[in-house]
């Protein structure tokens, strides 16, 4: 059985070459005589392995020494609570509601403090980011909330809103690591590993040192407090050591191709070609259009429901698999994260013209 | 490089059958065309993956229908708060501390409900489980919590206490698939996987049915909800798909070799072997006698520090490594989980036997 092109939302492909080195290393890990899994947590192999994950993703992010990194688990949907319950203190928030994430979020945020939606763009089924300016953000609240990239809609922050000097908190779970970003200019990133980073069961959170408080509501469980992981250096129990290894291993790979800056320009190449081609092509429609489109994330239609099906059905047929779009959208959705090579984009786009002809 | 024999606590060795089997999945698994790690959890292959674990454990363990399987993040450290969250509805419950963990999941109950220390056996180093009796527990409470086996301490419940009639919540973290249990006798069971099951990352929850309920406080998270994740097939948010998958094999291998009742057997075996040598030895002696002793964890010392810190430096030098004791105990530990082969007890012996021989 030969690998396909595996265009899912996420989980999603991971590069090969990390597969590779992971597979070789398998039955023993360096000198250590074990499976990384086999490893204990407080072993100086696996402290070798945590310390440079976390030393090459600020490399990567240019990750100031005022903040923290953290690896935790519970996936971005725990984050939802944890943002809430250790930043409230005002009692309240403003969350832009740009997709399903960022709505569970806001609804999340609801059951511990008022989450104000100062913007949405529901009305249009996600497909844009709506607009805010600095004066819809004032200082009675603790924190503002985006989703950076919205997976399942393909758009995507261009600007950061000006939140008026309150902290940022981003959901960067389809994005992270795929463009060059400027961590001081947020207060919180949060990052689910199974897109862009490594596989599902580790959720990456990058924290300005001041905002991780002690006192936090009492009702807060020991393991939902930021600082219980701050000071442990996520160590506090034992961690997901082999998503931290496979995450670590992925560092390392987009390091030495470049880093992020080399990531980002093969990323704009990638979405500009298949962007290019949908704009051009008289049988797919993308469903975003304009600044809002995501690098990560390319949903498209041709406007008929049997067309769809057929077209994903033979997709899959020919190696392109998981192309299906989510319900609440239709149609496709290409994910091509840092891990989809160039060249799955480019045999993809040849796939579709020739569906197209076939087709008029 | 070689493998070792791990007698690590946990994380811990895993078969070498189940590590061998991933290794040769990993560039493709099955016809899927991608490792495990980058398939989407809504794909047919992991719904296969996932129903095939949770249908293997029912199978290993004698799970009955009205007991759901949920596959979680968090650890048992998590558990520590899902617990009285979810259960809490008299507002008390009795905890038996038999050692860290037990004391730590009563701190954590203390957060949401008085967490009444029943017994407890911190007077001589947690080396008991101490005597309860059905009088103790008094329908006020919600539930019973015990640590069967305490990784630690190396002692085990060899009987459940009577709790009158109040569900029994069990951490079985280090013993889980070790020894046959009559899961009836339990409102409750979790284990972490990084002992007996697979990699760290999923912990698994055995919840009868009637316990998991909706109306939890409000400030419980969406994500410490057992109902949330009961409700949604352990589907709810991206779960740590490589880890079920892993553990999903154990389960398979497992069953391959007779299941629960023969690992018991060579559990005893094992164990025997090894409490055998310590109780006739002049050099080590075991820290837990009677009927407490763990089949899992067994620690010893030889009273004398410098002594056992050359065994352990010596041992490690011979491939047996992982085994200096916690820090709490002092002296050495061999954890002898189901997948430490018996060959690796009887070389540890020898070894020993040669080290007391060469140290007289």
């Amino acid at each position: 059985m030969e690998r396909v092109y595996n265009f899912a939302a996420g989980p999603a492909c991971l590069p090969e070459e990390v597969l590779k080195k992971a597979q070789a290393d398998f039955m023993v890990y360096g000198t250590s005589g074990m499976n990384v899994m086999e490893m204990s947590h407080r072993s100086k192999d696996f402290d070798d392995i945590i310390k440079s994950a976390e030393a090459d993703l600020r490399t990567l992010m240019g990750i100031p020494d005022n903040y923290k990194v953290m690896f935790l688990q519970g996936g971005g949907s725990t984050q939802f609570a944890m943002v809430p319950m250790n930043l409230m203190q005002k009692g309240k928030a403003y969350y832009i509601k740009t997709g399903q994430w960022a709505k569970k979020a806001a609804a999340e945020g609801a059951k511990y403090l008022q989450a104000e939606v100062v913007a949405s763009s529901e009305d249009k089924t996600f497909s844009y980011i709506p607009e805010t300016n600095k004066d819809m953000f004032k200082d009675d609240a603790d924190y503002v909330y985006i989703c950076e990239n919205n997976t399942i809609y393909g758009t995507h922050f261009s600007e950061l809103p000006d939140t008026n000097g309150l902290p940022l908190v981003s959901d960067m779970s389809s994005c992270i690591l795929s463009q060059k970003v400027d961590v001081t200019k947020y207060g919180l990133i949060f990052a689910g590993a199974q897109k862009n980073i490594g596989p599902a069961g580790v959720v990456i959170v990058i924290m300005r040192e001041d905002l991780i408080r002690d006192d936090v509501p009492d009702f807060v469980p020991t393991m939902l407090k930021y600082k219980t992981h701050a000071d442990a250096a996520s160590l506090y129990n034992t961690p997901p050591t082999y998503a931290i290894y496979m995450a670590g291993l992925v560092f390392k790979h987009l390091i030495e191709l470049g880093g992020v800056e080399a990531m980002e320009v093969i990323n704009r190449r990638k979405a500009a070609r298949l962007y290019d081609f949908l704009d051009n092509s008289k049988l797919f429609k993308p469903t975003v259009v304009g600044k809002d489109r995501s690098l990560m994330n390319v949903p498209f239609i041709t406007g008929d429901k049997d067309l769809d099906a057929e077209f994903v059905a033979t997709a899959k047929e020919n190696g392109f698999v998981n192309i299906k779009g989510h319900r609440t959208v239709g149609g496709m959705r290409a994910s091509i994260y840092n891990a989809m090579p160039e060249a799955g984009v480019d045999a993809l786009i040849e796939f579709m013209a020739a569906f197209e002809k076939s087709h008029k």
